[in-house]
């Protein structure tokens, strides 16, 4: 195991210790638990929203709290869901009277202990919405949406929910736009080579010297199709007729595209890769609305990348928009 | 080889490509030559910055090319420097009368073609002034600071001499603030592991399972000690150290850190080791201005981090405080 590390077991706390050291100003824990993190400046009168998850990802997910984004983030150790009693907390902290929303990826864990936590809040008279994003298409097929894994496009969730709390829409509007966001996103994984659970130490699993698997999870979970190395331009193709196909995303539809790094990816690969998804996507008369390249949505030393389509109308395109400011993630006005 | 890649030979013009694509509102190419590579938005009346050099280190040096940081770039192949005639080429399309400086990397082939394209600038009667970066304090002992590699922390040179251009300073001082930044500059790096230029196709160097180099060059180039792999706390330790007794930086000094990652070292590692970076700072009575963490200068997929310190005045922390906008780096007012 090549890590920076010192005790595997203090992985997660150091890294937050980190965070905390180097962003003070826009982020802070409640009560000093390491695992409930905030905002330093929670806007008043705003609905809250909240995520959480497993750690090993980031920016995910602690990485979008901050101005014009999320105001809290539950966190677990490595790819474990955070618990109940900790959602909560977070929840307390960041409510001022108007409710809060939970957008988080469909895993079982996270699912279970949300509900837990939406039920404990509500009784503390606080009203909580859900909205739970799973847009990974090799994940399930179509028709069976509701068991996709959520994965990279949960980040356009997070902004475009965001920015309409920011616009101090109500939480059922807010609810509104993340689930329209959640509908219309899609998204495509492939993996070069695993990473490593710092207190598990070896690899759960492995791809051979000259091997990928399209559709692999961030978690390592099967994808759908172990093969041998293809050319940059094939697996786009085979990640992007797949997305494509499956909305469907259609002639004259305006889309943003997220080219999303899983950890060990170079930019300079990612930008290989977007060169024809650009391509496809103008052969087909769809028009780039605005691109993020780069690590969105990791899995520590992961090789492999994903290609995340959400399709935009004016609203969507208004939130996308609006300017935000977090340590992992910033946007000036589009 | 492990990369999403079409043929080596395309690597670098594919990778451009896809900066294109995605960013044509905010770059583009001089005569649509892929190496010359330039704002799309020159500030007319103001100083122009240009920098160059080898593909493969990305965000370097193309990611800095935008609004408020350089205006210019010429890019050579992997690892390789551009042309004097690429270098000159992007002078002639930044430069609106109030001359160029050139800021770049103490490497050989970079120094003879910058030095050729401020000649032929001058014979175009373009006034070229130049900045060389080298502050990897690894590279050469003190006493012989001018055969020291330019590595990460050209970083911060680039974004206080942008700054005092975009402030419309003439050429005298921008230079000024370029070398002042540069002399108060100092990095150290380590590796974990090797990269693969493409079109080699296999590792020019190994690192074993259970080792380290501390003082590796972002090219392979050799460090100070090859040893067994250490925690991250005396990794940041033994860096920290030989940057802090270099300068020296002392107590009462206040300065901005740039902890980047070289390409395939995950963003919690990073801060797992800022977290020690801090600690020691703080214990010295050194005060953190500001923190950068992510990858600002990489070598693809090299895993391996590096640390950068610059000492600030009340004159740097202006310049570095002021907004900026690339496609590859975006910074509030601090």
């Amino acid at each position: 195991m090549k890590k920076f590390l010192n005790k595997p077991e203090d992985f997660v706390d150091e890294m937050i210790k980190g965070i905390l050291a180097a962003h003070s100003k826009q982020v802070t824990c409640v009560n000093d638990d390491l695992r409930c993190f905030v905002t330093a400046n929670v806007k008043k009168g705003k609905v809250g929203i909240a995520t959480g998850g497993g750690s090993g990802h980031l920016p995910l997910f602690l990485g979008y709290v901050g101005e014009n984004m999320l105001d809290g983030c539950s966190v677990g150790g490595v790819f474990q869901s955070p618990s109940a009693e900790q959602m909560l907390e977070v929840t307390k902290a960041i409510d001022s009277g108007r409710g809060v929303l939970y957008i988080y990826g469909n895993y079982g864990g996270d699912v279970m202990n949300f509900d837990m936590a939406a039920e404990m809040a509500d009784m503390e008279d606080i009203r909580v919405e859900q909205v739970v994003a799973g847009e990974d298409v090799a994940s399930s097929k179509k028709g069976e949406e509701h068991k996709r894994r959520g994965v990279a496009g949960i980040f356009f969730v997070y902004k475009t929910a965001s920015a309409a709390a920011a616009a101090m829409k109500d939480l059922d509007e807010v609810k509104r736009v993340a689930q329209k966001t959640a509908d219309n996103v899609r998204t495509m994984g492939v993996a070069l080579s695993a990473c490593i659970v710092p207190e598990v130490g070896k690899p759960s699993f492995t791809i051979g010297e000259g091997e990928m698997e399209i559709g692999m999870g961030i978690h390592g979970e099967p994808g759908i199709e172990r093969s041998s190395l293809k050319s940059a331009d094939e697996i786009v193709e085979q990640m992007l007729n797949a997305i494509l196909e499956d909305l469907p995303y259609s002639k004259g539809d305006e889309v943003a595209v997220l080219m999303n790094g899983l950890g060990a990816t170079p930019k300079e690969e990612l930008y290989i890769m977007y060169r024809k998804v650009d391509e496809m996507l103008k052969e087909r008369g769809i028009k780039v609305f605005h691109v993020y390249v780069g690590e969105y949505a990791t899995s520590m030393e992961m090789a492999g990348s994903s290609i995340s389509l959400l399709k935009l109308d004016a609203e969507l395109k208004e939130y996308l928009s609006m300017p935000a400011h977090t340590p992992f993630f910033e946007q000036v006005q589009l």
